[in-house]
């Protein structure tokens, strides 16, 4: 299995993020050809201090060439579009391969 | 569900990150009280340029009380001591809530 990993730091605005996030961006996501699962988990704390970060978002296909295909779709460029407009400040995005 | 996440910037020398990581850090971090499961998600990429990261591990537990409990408990400090010991300048931890 493969992920994306979508890591967002606490934004300026939290409710008008999080509005967004469920009320445009999750549909855009929930579109991917292939997508295996979504896994949203909301940040509350850190071991020490605060955390600088909200929301943890993992997008999981079967394989790399899926996960490929997906983004490069016209469904993933809606995603990677939308994501510019309300997040690109906050959002870390990185691949990987889940360990059996 | 709870979950810890570590987030691992790449290390200087990975071989033996991934060395003491396999061989003394994941034992130790199967031995906490009530995890309920360990995932490790190796990064291969990002969208733009490399990806900072070196490993994403995410440890559940099926409430609060009980991951406290359980980063309380004799195993759970000794998961932190040995993390203090070999990836203190790498890691980033933080909690958060999975969203249903």
């Amino acid at each position: 299995m493969v992920k994306l990993v979508a890591l967002y730091r606490t934004p300026d605005d939290v409710a008008a993020f999080d509005k967004h996030y469920d009320e445009v961006h999750t549909p855009l996501v929930r579109k991917y050809p292939g997508l295996r699962s979504l896994e949203v988990t909301r940040v509350t704390g850190a071991p020490i201090g605060d955390s600088k970060y909200h929301l943890l978002a993992e997008l999981s296909w079967d394989d790399r060439a899926t996960m490929e295909a997906a983004l490069a779709s016209p469904e993933g460029k809606a995603v990677a579009r939308d994501l510019m407009s309300f997040a690109a400040q906050y959002a870390t995005i990185f691949f990987g391969e889940v360990r059996p």
